[in-house]
């Protein structure tokens, strides 16, 4: 250690991130012990087997399957099952998508999109895994635009079953976790025709093995092979040829199918139900985007922990060699990602608060459109921002570890690998950001999933008359900070923290303008190219979806300083919130210079700030990481185990071989 | 396609990227066919049996072996075996990886440090594979300061013999290729002591393995396991147990021991001396460098491939789905990551014509001292920001593929894995740019590798009067076009190639200037504090490392143009040098605003012109790729060999399948 001592106590902070589901955090901690630990450099046929057992092994009750009804034994709580898979994440991501897409994906499915018939008949078997499960939705030509799935279900009265069909190559299953292996039945994904009508995608649960494990008839499995990392988890492809399903597996809560084939459903317009199905789903972007960074989280503690024992060049005048965490240059790679870690813990926690609370047993016609509508949309941009910061800053981290980094036994691999799907899986993360724009663009008034109806954001675009920002967490606190700004940005320090707010406030503001006055505009003058009005605005849209997705994290982060007790712990997020918003303020500092709102020499400020502020934070980083508290089982990095004679030698030893060559 | 149409040829293009060692990348193209392809999802154990095999059947006339001295069977070009070791990147970086540990580093390590003796008894073993060999230099401990080595070599003048030992672990010789397994010598670099005093560091070779593959007595290997990718290269630890090593094995071009103990050299210096051996092997640096560009080639053709075939979403009036690439965020993604490609390629090229004519054949004391520190600093630089390009660039690649991109099939995950220890192997990339700043700040004088001489750099940056930039290629083209630049930027078209060096240039001179005064003032309030004189700076200083490499590149780039004699293919690559300059002005462009370099309305223009030229590079993206020529035998991507029927179904497959749907 630089001989600075942080005066904070890393458990008054870890009390603060752990928040409203510290009991699951705690349960989960608690619950999973070395047997659950990663296995460097094992095959893929070892990390399957190990993988398919340890679900099993799990213990229900640390909150893996809250979001199952209570009727079945779970609490109905979405917010815990968020926060156990999330947990999961810092153990074995492989378990973690493993579980999430047996518990997850297709229990979730069942559960928002079955009725009372499918929940007696399998929740149970699905909760204690007796009856593993796959989500058979993305096909292989068909993944973003899922509503273009072409695999069809055509319903034959004269037999009273659905007849499951994959016309070609392109219309596979493909991706599917846990098809290649373990999955015994599938929730599909099809167009339903019936009556010589379709009715758009719905939802089945199709058996794909029998008992014995082998594929049932008309059904073949294929695996997709070695893949990046999530080598735990057994993706497969599946093509159906013409196979009957029972009528009684059609998920039919919200469309149903007569005997005689007579289509029902209480949401007339097909796009609009397909995306009421699709919203009751929501929970699986959420996860993945907690899940990204809880596992950015034990790669921040294993880079900052290892720069805090690795020594690297003489200083003048001393013999012991210079922390790695006590260059600016390495100050600079982690504090701002791990600032940026804080300030998405708290957004993620009120985004599973607001999971939580509109989707917590209420049933669909009951929820507000327009708070759904805006959960899917954070939901959506949060995943997006957090899984692309997961990727960059465990990159990072492992190459903030020189050489040991790159070993799979110092864990970094590992975690790189396996959350690296994340940024294209449950949503493509430039898509989803398109999700959020145009979300924006319209109030979320018909602002649904699909992309194909830019030309509607475009038309919704043009009523609207003058933009309102919605603050979205402690609106009073927030109102107050930005109120007490000086008129003149001149006036007020980079760090007041009613400043950084205006400034994410006026850039969101702005670009959403901009880009509604560039859709109008192009409305006007392309009318014969409709594609063009929105491609040539593409990158100006997904840049005020960002800005978006970083003012309601601020505005996160700054509710969850009010929340703080332990008056040294509220202090130093205050200095973590600091450099989380300068450092946003300065990656984008083109962007506000542009539009007049840093002059040049306040731009240079704060630049010199974010540097005051990375020397004064520090002697924190190991108390910032420790209230991570990643268990070190979990960790499972061997320069922290042998942390810090490894790396160096001690003091001692040193002392002795530099004897010998002085 | 987009219905356009490319007008130029890519065998036009080809050949400038081909360049003066064209004859070399036919050789390997043709020499190195379907046996030598990756094979994705193998384990560690067929991955390493594979590699080691195959090393053996590289046709050694292809130009792996033609850095080694004609009168042993090589041809003494050190450009034709990194281009070799470039293009076997291509093919497998693995294999390119193992062969550049042993014919380029342990063998490099015997042609330049040894003397006949050693090259009489090895060197025609090395070439032949016959003795496979392992470069022993970086320890647990000490990594980028190899300086500070902790293994000695101690010599006895009563047995004629060196004591090489490990005193304890953190001076294990870690992460070293080829030695867990395949290695029977190494060259190993220790302390030098003898007759009671040190003489810094020197090297080796030392057999660590019998004929029948067993540790020698006293020489203990281990296995540094599982990695994040390589999995086909052995990297182990070796420790030395007071090793007997015979006085003839020492490396002893620049330094001897007498059979009494008497050390000679012609260099008086040690740490001189040191640096001078180490600046010997600057090749290893260069060939990691365009390794990583290769690669990054392979990862763009196919993510551009995969974008001209794979559809999604429907444009409104129009029943075929939109091709990926046709999306701006998709061209936003590619374009500037090609653009920056085809940049790296001439300043490549540039880098290992200088390397060629510094280094071929001369002997150490002819050689100008002041062109061999440039060249050390070029190549260190241009090693950090080629390897840097390849990891963000491959990782886009491997997003804009989608979950294709994840299948270890579509070869993504393998370049990702491979190339991602680049950025810190052959050095740290941010102490490597650290070492060009100190070379730019002291002209090149007494700018040894050592980074522990910051206090001498700033001393000797307080001497220099005014910087002068030394223009590095086609000097008079680029003196013609700075010229014809008007005095005021609002007078210049953004796309001005004089335009675009003087922006470069100014950034450069500005930083460096700034760096200066800020080392000054430090060295003058912060006398007590020498490490905080530099710490405080670390920043500035990178910051303008990356400004001279991107200024080098885009000289470099210029002068590639002006190779080029195909007029078609001159054009093109003027426009893809326009979208280089631009989207590094772009990046920048924060800091060019707050320097009064761009007005807020022409940075605004900057933006809008890289858009327009991002629509008309369009229809140019394939032939952009195809100019890379990387056979597709070896990019070895299942989404391309079922191109284009499997991303989509076919047009015809289609129609049948929407036709049921509406």
């Amino acid at each position: 250690m630089s001989g600075q001592q942080s005066s904070v106590d890393p458990a008054r902070l870890q009390e603060v991130l752990d928040g409203r589901w510290a009991h699951v955090r705690h349960a989960v901690r608690e619950g999973l012990g070395p047997d659950f630990v990663t296995v460097p450099g094992e095959t893929g046929a070892e990390a399957r087997a190990r993988i398919s057992d340890l679900i099993r092994k799990i213990p229900l009750d640390v909150g893996v399957v809250d979001a199952f009804p209570s009727e079945y034994g779970g609490s109905g709580d979405q917010g815990g099952s968020v926060v156990a898979a999330e947990m999961l994440a810092q153990v074995d991501l492989s378990l973690m998508v493993k579980a999430g897409v047996h518990w997850g994906l297709f229990g979730g499915a069942v559960v928002a999109l079955g009725t009372k018939k499918h929940h007696d008949a399998y929740l149970r078997d699905i909760m204690t895994v007796e009856l593993p499960g796959c989500f058979a939705m993305t096909e292989t030509g068909h993944g973003s635009d899922v509503q273009q799935l072409r695999t069809t279900c055509t319903y034959d009265p004269s037999t009273g079953t659905f007849d499951l069909h994959t016309p070609h190559q392109a219309a596979r299953k493909d991706y599917i976790g846990n098809a290649a292996k373990d999955g015994r039945m599938a929730v599909v994904f099809a167009q339903l025709i019936t009556q010589g009508r379709r009715y758009g995608v719905h939802a089945w649960m199709v058996p794909i093995r029998d008992e014995s494990g082998n594929p049932m008839p008309g059904v073949t499995i294929g695996d997709a092979g070695a893949k990046a990392g999530l080598l735990g988890v057994d993706n497969g492809r599946i093509s159906f040829d013409h196979v009957t399903v029972p009528r009684d597996m059609l998920l039919d809560r919200y469309g149903q199918v007569a005997a005689d084939g007579a289509y029902t459903s209480s949401i007339e317009n097909d796009t609009r139900r397909f995306f009421t199905m699709l919203g009751t789903l929501v929970r699986g972007r959420v996860t993945v985007g907690g899940a990204a960074s809880a596992a950015t989280k034990s790669a921040l503690t294993i880079a900052v922990r290892y720069g805090d024992a690795r020594r690297q060049f003489t200083k003048p005048g001393d013999e012991r060699e210079v922390l790695l965490n006590d260059y600016l240059a390495h100050q600079r790679k982690l504090l701002p990602a791990l600032a940026t870690s804080y300030a998405y813990t708290f957004a993620q926690e009120e985004l599973v608060a607001t999971l939580a609370e509109v989707q917590s047993g209420s049933s669909a016609a009951s929820v507000d459109e327009h708070r759904q509508r805006e959960l899917e949309s954070r939901a959506a941009g949060l995943k997006a921002m957090q899984t692309w910061h997961a990727t960059r800053t465990i990159q990072m981290c492992r190459e903030a570890c020189g050489g040991a980094g790159y070993l799979a036994e110092n864990r970094l691999p590992g975690l790189k690998a396996d959350t690296d799907v994340f940024t294209t899986f449950e949503g493509d993360n430039t898509v989803l950001l398109q999700l959020v724009a145009k979300g924006l663009l319209t109030g979320y008034r018909d602002a649904f999933g699909s992309l194909d109806g830019w030309g509607r954001a475009t038309f919704v675009a043009e009523q609207v008359r003058e933009m309102v920002l919605e603050r979205t967490a402690a609106r009073s606190v927030i109102q107050r900070l930005v109120s007490a700004v000086p008129g003149r940005d001149e006036d007020v320090a980079v760090t007041d923290r009613g400043w950084h707010l205006k400034m994410f406030e006026f850039r969101e503001k702005h670009l959403l303008e901009g880009a509604i006055r560039r859709l109008r505009g192009g409305a006007a003058t392309k009318k014969d190219r409709p594609f063009d009005i929105f491609n040539d605005v593409q990158d100006h849209v997904i840049q005020t979806a960002v800005a978006h997705i970083d003012r309601i994290t601020l505005e996160a982060f700054v509710a969850g300083i009010e929340r703080a007790s332990d008056p040294a712990a509220k202090a130093l997020l205050a200095r973590v919130c600091d450099l989380y918003a300068l450092t946003v303020i300065e990656a984008d500092k083109g962007w506000f210079l542009e539009h007049g709102r840093l002059t040049p020499a306040r731009s240079k400020a704060v630049t010199g700030v974010v540097n005051d502020l990375l020397r004064s934070l520090r002697p924190e980083m190991r108390t910032l990481v420790d209230a991570f508290a990643v268990p070190d089982t979990w960790l499972n990095a061997a320069i922290l185990r042998e942390e810090p004679d490894r790396q160096d030698a001690t003091a001692t030893e040193d002392e002795a071989a530099r004897a010998v060559l002085v």
